[in-house]
């Protein structure tokens, strides 16, 4: 990242830093982090925040529960890159492979709680092995499919389960079941959301109760996605809640009903570089470089495009989408079918992209560029990193 | 990136480096460069490579004619590192936002030869008055749009080629004509492609016969796209042919008929991690982060997922594709309506995945682990930066 241009008597602004660049409102970020917490406190769960979306220490640092945890990663790195940083409870939330236990062993050998996941067989003996091997049980979580999005031991198939929880045990720690309503990123409306969050607490609810049946210790019950979490109504059995993307929120978030527009607090900022009047585009320079390539609202109601276009201090500019992008270049028209009219932007004009997907769009950038609701005053770069 | 694991008698390989990774099969790159600098010789015209695909100095080194260039770049921070790794002959190919002027002049006192894109009167008079106030004249390309994708001025314009032209000399430097054929890349075809070039050839060198007739110099004619790159049989008045993707090749290429699958030298190593027998679904841990969220196939006439499923040594499994991903999972699937079958993985089996779109694969990653064709030996780690 290129220092921003210092003015005479402030610091840098959303109008001197070069474009493209990421944007966190950390005010928006801080009311979406005390809306969870609020809502799972009547629940009286735990927030296991999965800090997959930030990838950032200061971000870590505003949604953990303490300095030290509990907290979920999606990556090794993301683990060794919070334990350096103080983390000492975390959940891998990825299917074990069995040549990433070294590493999960190195990060315990730190005194960092450092639990696995697992849904086989093959995997459990791995951990049951490695754990012998090393004179320390390697703690696991048994993955549920709640919903058939995604990995997971299917509701009902005690066998499964207990045959899992047989092979680690010879070695591993049985820490718990945890699942991940990932069809929850579909859904729509309030009572669909409701209904999804009640089938995953049951689907881990009723494995952990088999595990014990079976006398198995399952001392964690975890769940989490984003709108599962903000509308549970109900989480009886359940211990923690995960969730990552509502730190942020983005349009696809907003286009499942789970936030408001203005909740949205990741934008991108980008330069007016060019026209196609004919046509109606306004061109910039924020492409899917800056945006990713993550189309998410596609399937929604609502196509966002590659975003949503704002002035610069965050106000959208009615029916404004990213139409379209290359690398670097952004084509911003009126949303087709709509009333919206183009703005009389200039070449050198800069606007504010809300994004689809705030993980992926994150993920195309080395810092964030904090500021407070509608201030243009940066008051901090916080870097993020990636990798595995 | 954490360091391969060491083994006893050799150098990392493809079974030790831990996963997800990029890998870069160089003798398929090196392949892939010969093909089109041979072509471009027989049409007698210069390679001047888009550096953004690549965004490594060792890739660079390979594909550059010389050390210094020439070679074209995505962002200011590719023209940055790459002078810094002595290049010396740029084009910034993106349309010039005046407020990044600076840092082109900052890399001109260096001795880098940056040239500018622009296709507006308001940025003809931009550079003009930068290159007016530091004494230092700016050299600018116009940009054409030779078939409605993007950016440009429109062929048969000549009033606002001219306008731009007058504006820009008032100070800056006319260093000649540019067009990009993004549109090729929805081609079907050798005819369409060859037809496209042929547009894309005479879009500029009319252009540049309009400026001439004006009594504007305008030395550089140049094009780019790596369909028409590689389908072009006559590049009379054009002196130069700027491509990037070429270098690695990738599924969207193939699907346009530019490549074979065997050309294609990026691709990403993922292990097993789980399964869903019922639904035939294999997942391992390369998700969209290790592959991007890009689904350039999805429009052409084989989708291809987020990607082709191969064995470690690059042998695609028939018919088996990564039908869907999350951040770090990646579900593979036989190609629905396919003969394919599920091959017999298992956890911690390895597998090698092509990608939609080289340039948004590789931008996932911190650096090329590159391999010889089929030798599983990895002989040397090229790093690779982001940013702008």
């Amino acid at each position: 990242m290129v220092a921003p241009a210092p003015t005479t008597d402030t610091g840098p602004t959303l109008a001197t830093v070069e474009t493209p660049y990421l944007v966190l409102d950390s005010d928006r970020m801080d009311r979406n982090i005390a809306r969870l917490k609020a809502h799972l406190a009547t629940l009286c769960v735990t927030l296991r925040p999965h800090l997959k979306t930030g990838k950032s220490v200061e971000v870590a640092g505003r949604v953990m529960e303490t300095p030290e945890g509990p907290a979920t990663v999606s990556t090794l790195k993301e683990a060794e890159q919070f334990a350096d940083a103080g983390v000492r409870d975390l959940i891998y939330a990825v299917g074990i492979a069995p040549d990433k236990l070294p590493r999960v062993l190195a990060l315990r050998a730190r005194g960092v709680d450092v639990a696995v996941v697992l849904d086989t067989v093959e995997q459990g003996r791995a951990v049951a092995a490695a754990s012998r091997a090393a004179g320390v049980a390697i703690p696991a979580l048994i993955e549920i499919d709640c919903d058939g999005h995604r990995s997971g031991v299917l509701p009902g198939d005690g066998g499964a389960l207990l045959a899992i929880a047989g092979a680690l045990v010879e070695g591993g720690d049985l820490r718990g079941v945890m699942t991940h309503a990932g069809g929850s990123y579909a859904a729509r409306g309030h009572d669909e959301l409701r209904r999804l969050a009640e089938a995953e607490r049951r689907s881990v609810v009723d494995a952990a109760a088999t595990l014990r049946a079976a006398g198995f210790s399952c001392p964690v019950v975890s769940i989490g996605s984003t709108p599962t979490a903000h509308f549970a109504t109900d989480l009886t059995g359940v211990t923690e809640v995960r969730a990552g993307v509502f730190v942020f929120f983005d349009l696809v978030m907003h286009g499942i009903g789970v936030c408001a527009i203005d909740d949205i607090a990741l934008s991108v900022l980008g330069t007016v570089i060019g026209f196609q009047k004919e046509k109606g585009w306004i061109l910039i320079d924020a492409g899917w470089m800056a945006m990713s390539r993550d189309r998410g609202t596609a399937k929604q109601p609502v196509d966002q495009g590659y975003g949503v276009v704002c002035k610069v201090d965050g106000t959208p500019f009615p029916d404004l989408i990213l139409a379209d992008a290359n690398q670097e270049h952004g084509i911003i028209t009126v949303r087709p079918g709509s009333n919206g009219t183009l703005p009389p932007l200039a070449i050198g004009d800069r606007v504010r992209v809300l994004p689809n997907h705030a993980c992926s769009t994150a993920a195309q950038h080395p810092a964030y560029h904090v500021v407070h609701g509608d201030d243009p005053a940066v008051v901090a770069t916080w870097s993020r990193f990636g990798g595995w």
